[in-house]
């Protein structure tokens, strides 16, 4: 069976935490809306007319019969079906509480430019995002992946991985939820990261997977931009 | 095993989509910080020092030797047990996905009063949340209920449930999303809802459970206050 991930082409996004896990399983997928005359991603699989399943917005992912939504909830389905996450229901659901906590984040990196609407555009609402981005590096940031580390290094399985001792779909979405905080508040996460040692760690233990090493390398990996979830505005860091 | 529900006691918040799956389920729990002398939820289901599984905020259900975080997660978990979800994986995935869709309406109506810092008290960013509201009740409301709506129609199943021929979390989850819509946003919600015939008469018939309807008329059922997530202040539909 070759998946099928429908998301928007030109970005990274909640979609690069499905491509990452995909890569990482060595699963054959296709990019739709990367494909030659690929239709954008809201087409093909979240017109109710079409699917009895449809999603509210992309990502989304057909395996098969399936068509399957929201980004932990791919993940989910893929972790348990390509080894990355325990068997053990007990396993699994640990595994997914850590996946929803990360998009929980990735929710508040998103408003840190769009605070007041996603129908508006980020020079509409500059004054408000400054204040939200001052408040997501001084407190959700610390907060969030200090709660991560702790997660670590309570975690009795071998080899600084997040959940027992293999590697899950967590440790790949905190190698890009680090990636991606990195890419739009450089100067918070240098100053932050000397608190973080295992995750740091563990994100540099990610990225030399052979498999995720040659796709960060490939051109199918899309670089960060300002259309992003994670995007560069400097003056959101003064 | 007696469930034990960690959540703060004087709101019903996110909690109460837990509340109401055990309540649904007949399930016997403990309210454990509404008990005499609790403990407030963060002491005792967060701190790391203690738990291997520490969760980053509650609610946190403890089943047995389980710890679960993240409410889509425990409804996963008690969706799976009592009966609340299809058993098949196809179907449980299905109504995860729709409950995670509701999680994200939660967040954005929480985001209504604190759209700059959940560090702020609501009167200090009174601005920006006459701003988010705005949006959140003319473009959002509409957009996520009327795709509940369209998932509610499509489903080919009887009832008028919204996943197969039974009732589910997601079911629960959206009466409660509905009740709170109504108490935070009454103006909007009587303009809108004669567009969603399905979940209107959904979250009636949800009220009529047997064990809801008791639930509803207990002591147990917190009412909405302005502490919680969903919380009347006129001037934001102004």
């Amino acid at each position: 069976m070759v998946y099928e991930l429908y998301y928007w082409p030109t970005i990274q996004g909640r979609g690069e935490f499905v491509r990452l896990a995909l890569e990482e399983a060595g699963a054959a997928y296709k990019d739709v809306a990367r494909q030659k005359n690929g239709m954008p991603p809201t087409m093909a699989s979240i017109d109710p007319s079409k699917e009895e399943h449809p999603s509210f917005a992309p990502p989304v992912l057909r395996a098969g019969e399936l068509l399957i939504g929201q980004t932990a909830n791919i993940l989910l389905y893929l972790g348990r079906k390509h080894g990355l996450a325990p068997r053990a229901e007990a396993g699994w659901l640990w595994a997914h509480q850590l996946q929803l906590t990360i998009a929980d984040v990735v929710n508040e990196a998103h408003d840190t430019h769009h605070p007041v609407s996603t129908n508006l555009y980020y020079e509409d609402q500059k004054k408000e995002a400054k204040k939200r981005a001052r408040d997501f590096t001084a407190e959700r940031i610390p907060k969030y992946l200090g709660y991560f580390e702790q997660v670590l290094q309570n975690n009795p399985g071998r080899g600084g991985f997040m959940v027992g001792s293999r590697l899950s779909h967590v440790d790949l979405s905190l190698f890009q939820l680090i990636e991606g905080l990195r890419y739009a508040f450089p100067k918070a996460m240098a100053r932050l990261e000397p608190g973080w040692p295992g995750l740091v760690a563990l994100r540099d233990k990610v990225e030399r997977r052979p498999n995720i090493a040659a796709y960060l390398k490939s051109k199918r990996r899309i670089p960060f931009n300002e259309e992003g979830i994670f995007r560069r505005y400097p003056e959101l860091e003064d």
